[in-house]
């Protein structure tokens, strides 16, 4: 049995076929390119049951990964984050079945590191020596430290205003760093132009077919982790909304395989108010977004004005009966203290916009009493420090801690 | 059949023993206590195949773990940490079976998890109300956040020198802060006095029996992933020691039931130069530590002068013929960057000096050609970014990256 069932690289667009063992990036017609697999092959050798006997990690679902040989798997053991619930937030806000993936628990904290981790493997396999990538910071994190494991170089392009800790992580990598006095899309043009000058790898969201295939896993673990199933409701937190176009793909390749029912659950694209074009395209039923104008917020990751995947956003947020949803950076942050405070769990403040949403859906209507509704956390709040305000008092080491003041 | 098969506490030092469902703290000779469980029961109702097949954390092993109700179960779905294999790291320094267990993966980005979700369930259970602990950092940002999710109150001190990380994630969880200008020994002196003076329940490092429980599950991993076997050598970062401890701990119940066979491997406790007093004692062949002067080192985890339990992590060492070992900061810094751009991984520095130590043990020969070797790496760099320096070129937006500086 091979151990991978990719057949070949589909546009969505014009569907135009490609032969997926030669570097592709977009389609002749601008669209990005899917990979494609022999599900029917796929379904007839493997089972739920046996990749739910295999190690916890993404690879579990090797068969529908786009990883042909065992020693091109690039790994640090990611995947398989828990779902928790969310039983007092839940409560607070009338939403009796809500839950949260933590993708925070992923190397580099932040679920970037399934694109890396997949997408770093196949560029290996293909033969990729540099790859050059814009990025928010975290992208840039993950795919610094997979390239290091890989033995590939790397080249990041990041605004100055990406998470700080995000520079740590690529220079202790030893990528090449730089900054760009700009947003992700200046990154971009500055990325491609390289890339095109040096010939490397451009490995910019969606611009090659593989980073979606390692985010996709996030849709296979998320139905093995239901039973096989799906809830009713995910909301996603949205900037290049490769998380919620591999998550949907995920589910249609698990209905095709037979693996889950045709229930698919109403999705929920998260955006900032300050950052908000799929917002705006749905709102106007449209098929594309139109870039953001000075674009702006907390949640860093999110902050992309116009992405090159919108048209797949925007189709999976049609076909399913979802709908997209902007959130103010000052509901973002009190969602992000309620996680802590009620859940325990410190989340990156795009993460807290899912639950902000959640809430405005659920005091609409639109998310109904008995529903069951999944946040995606896409990362860890310790890469955002300046989201939190500490000012603890300092007690001199022959001093008493003020217990009077302290009540339980 | 009983969800825990805890028994009683016992004194390890007098064999005095206690009714494990009252809260108790140290034994009345001043030593820790350390959980019992009826290992014959358990072995007779649960086996590794059934373990095996349950959830991916640490909960698995709930039988050998002392929450009796599942409605005390405080989870972020903690555990199951993968261990990678650092083969050019190995292969560079003739350790040809080299792996790593990548604590950061955990909630808090540290294994100071493990110890909080077993203890703060315990203490839940047990009817504790207010938390106090001293901690280096760490264990308060891990400590708060799960005493957070039980409905807990927590009250932290810890060293001004703490990581800044540490602070946030203790004031983002609603938990009550204090920096001591001072070491971890003086925030035990602080918490003490002021859990004495108010009732609250001390969760300082082995003033109660349960972290420990939490932190032995790191030994029943390391048994299950090796396929119910163990490495011939751990090298574990030592602190306060419980991590080592409670692996140590593990092993023997896991002997006991029959799970794994008479084998150990050779455990090693890693200090920092700046702070070795286990090394000293060791070296000395002494039965505990003595109180280390000035200690300071880049590794702040294990910034500890003298250890509640530095007798146990002693008979660790000379009941496995293991040993200790001291590495110099600047060693722990440069283990740090080689983890990163040999393997991928940014380590917190604690578990930098683990490999920094196994250099030194192939070195001397004390680590033999054909040794497997473990290390523990206890947390993500992501909480010490001031251990990497990044100092990033800025490029305008409408610029161009130096494509000819840098080369494949």
């Amino acid at each position: 049995m091979p151990r991978s069932f990719l057949s070949h690289l589909e546009c969505p667009q014009c569907g135009t076929t490609y032969d997926a063992d030669i570097i592709h990036h977009l389609c002749a017609c601008g669209s990005p390119l899917l990979a494609r697999y022999d599900l029917a092959a796929a379904a007839r050798e493997v089972s739920p049951a046996d990749v739910s006997r295999r190690a916890p990690s993404l690879w579990r679902y090797r068969e529908l990964l786009p990883v042909r040989t065992d020693a091109c798997e690039v790994t640090l053991g990611e995947g398989m984050t828990p779902i928790v619930p969310l039983v007092r937030a839940g409560t607070l806000h009338r939403l009796a079945h809500l839950y949260l993936k933590d993708e925070g628990l992923l190397p580099s904290g932040t679920f970037k590191a399934r694109g890396a981790a997949v997408g770093v493997s196949r560029a290996k396999e293909l033969g990729a020596k540099v790859l050059v990538m814009p990025t928010n910071g975290n992208a840039g994190g993950a795919w610094a430290a997979y390239a290091a494991r890989a033995g590939l170089r790397a080249v990041v392009v990041m605004p100055e205003l990406a998470p700080l800790i995000t520079r740590h992580e690529c220079a202790v990598m030893g990528s090449h760093l730089f900054l760009v006095d700009g947003l992700i899309t200046d990154a971009g043009r500055l990325a491609g132009r390289a890339a095109a000058q040096a010939g490397w790898y451009d490995v910019s969201t969606l611009k090659e077919p593989y980073r979606i295939e390692g985010k996709k896993t996030m849709g296979y673990e998320m139905a093995e982790q239901w039973g096989w199933s799906v809830p009713d409701v995910v909301v996603y937190p949205t900037g290049g909304g490769v998380g919620l176009i591999g998550i949907y793909k995920a589910l249609q390749e698990m209905q095709a395989m037979g693996w889950i029912g045709p229930k698919l659950p109403r999705f929920v694209a998260v955006q900032a108010a300050g950052c908000a074009p799929i917002v705006r395209a749905w709102e106007r039923r449209a098929a594309v977004s139109e870039l953001w104008a000075d674009a702006a917020t907390v949640a860093f990751g999110i902050n992309v004005p116009k992405a090159l995947g919108d048209f797949l956003v925007l189709k999976a947020l049609y076909e399913t009966d979802g709908r997209a949803i902007a959130v103010p950076d000052a509901e973002i942050l009190a969602a992000q203290q309620e996680l802590a405070r009620q859940e325990g769990l410190f989340v990156c403040p795009e993460g807290a916009a899912a639950l902000a949403a959640a809430i405005h859906l659920r005091e609409e209507g639109w998310i109904a009493d008995g529903d069951q509704v999944l946040l995606l956390n896409t990362g860890t709040g310790l890469k955002y420090p300046e989201t939190v305000a500490a000012q603890p008092a300092v007690i001199p080491a022959d001093g008493e801690l003020p217990v009077d003041d302290i009540r339980g």
